[in-house]
């Protein structure tokens, strides 16, 4: 199942997009006419924090929807706006820095191939979704840059998480965009500042559920700036995969239902480039990933 | 005004506490006694974001209870358990690095003293409040250390704030003890893992409004532990002011009300010893700040 946050006519709600049809299946609306009530949250995030029963339910309503076929709750793609499949998160969004070793070597050389996970974060504001304006924050940076990303949503609450156990505690997976302004990441030396300008964390356009997704580790990944190709690489070249990540963050940090991890970016941002090709207002950015789909944005003009 | 989260009988509540007859006045019970209605938030968060209308309100609850004293609303410190004055922030804790020259001279050289402000922050799942014990983690660090800060509140919503300005997007200031792993903090380049353990942001014991404390960028800081003085210092030794920190983040990133912003620690952190002097199991740690109060949590046993 792929889980969307959806907004029509100004309301945000939680929905399964239907890909082959076209379609999303808006969650609380067609819970109601099945069973004359509501018992699901109004947000993805609470849903992903009830666990199984939120995917038990969800699966009785997608059941049941087959059958009961009615645009009261079943609306076209084209009608609807996806938001970032969790609008506001809860805490910031962690990255993973330089976790592939082609990337830490065009940004630099040897010495920066990580030997253990660089963890840094990006600020809840940062987060909008699949076709939302990326502001070209042009009194602040020269040289923003794109990092498609392949990020794991948290399940369930953990803590001292083992590798073998790490899956158990995904809920799925989704794309980020790391849009980057590069001259404040140097200048600023931690990443936190060039990495949260606002509207600077591009999510989606929804989380597919881990069922959908066998090995994570091994998934095809590219980014488009205006149709050109610039990374193109497959998670399987990942330093540290997503078991490793999972439990070294948990290790003395207890992870939380909804919780973000962008996973890292491949070679080819525009900073490493000769010479380097930022972002300029207007360019549209995709970044696509086997297995979930396209997240696409355009820089304000 | 000294406002505290603080829970008695399992229920948290939203308190002023008045250190000179040592009481705390339960904010939403002292204005059901005086209207006969509750309209305060249940959290201080939410309270802070009502902006000036909360001011208002708790000063008339404050003049009201003046007059009528009750301890249906009015409790002795001693009989309550103070919370984090924000027990769980929206997003992470931001915190300024190496604020400090003689700091920065102490974990490194000339080269370590920035030009720029560094930027980096804590996991919310690491704010625990006055006199909660912090985790020793010995199964992951064998360097933990302290670090006394003071801490900005956010109190209103602004982008592209001027430093001439800053003030007018301040709530109040607290105590930050911004409790660090050094070996993984070394380990992992970014600061976030080494900065995130559980528990590891004390925070209290209060947030005293703007308006008691008239220049914040001119107060004596002092770190203790076991009774014995390691960092004594004033902040007219930042690097950059509360003016600069404000409006340098605010350029590209929307602050909001509940953003709490730690300005920097002083010299003398265990680290920077000959030899290194890293905290121990049922040490305590007091961070003092004039104006403010004393921030005191022992590390587990």
């Amino acid at each position: 199942m792929k889980f969307v946050t959806a907004e029509q006519n100004g309301n945000a709600f939680v929905g399964i997009a239907d890909t082959e049809r076209n379609v999303v299946i808006h969650l609380q609306a067609a819970e109601r006419a099945m069973n004359g009530e509501v018992t699901l949250p109004s947000s993805l995030l609470e849903c992903i924090a009830l666990g199984d029963v939120f995917m038990e339910k969800a699966s009785q309503i997608m059941q049941w929807t087959e059958t009961y076929f009615s645009d009261e709750y079943i609306y076209p793609l084209s009608n609807i706006r996806l938001l970032a499949p969790i609008p506001r998160p809860a805490k910031n969004v962690f990255c993973v820095g330089k976790n592939y070793v082609e990337h830490a070597l065009e940004l630099g050389n040897d010495s920066d191939i990580p030997e253990h996970i660089m963890l840094f974060s990006k600020a809840p504001t940062t987060v909008v979704g699949h076709e939302a304006v990326v502001l070209n924050h042009q009194h602040v940076t020269n040289e923003l840059d794109y990092e498609g990303e392949l990020a794991v949503v948290i399940g369930k609450k953990g803590k001292g998480i083992k590798k073998e156990e790490a899956f158990e505690y995904v809920f799925g997976y989704t794309i980020i965009n790391d849009i980057t302004a590069r001259d404040l990441q140097e200048r600023h030396q931690q990443f936190l500042l060039g990495k949260s300008l606002d509207t600077s964390c591009p999510m989606g356009p929804w989380i597919v559920h881990k069922s959908l997704i066998p090995n994570p580790n091994r998934l095809q990944i590219e980014t488009k700036v205006n149709g050109e190709t610039r990374q193109k690489a497959n998670t399987e070249q990942f330093i540290f995969n997503i078991e490793t990540i999972i439990s070294t963050i948990s290790q003395g940090m207890t992870l939380e239902p909804g919780d973000i991890i962008a996973t890292g970016t491949p070679a080819g941002v525009g900073k490493g480039m000769k010479p380097p090709r930022f972002l300029k207002p207007g360019d549209v950015v995709e970044v696509t990933i086997e297995g979930i789909g396209t997240l696409r944005n355009e820089i304000e003009k």
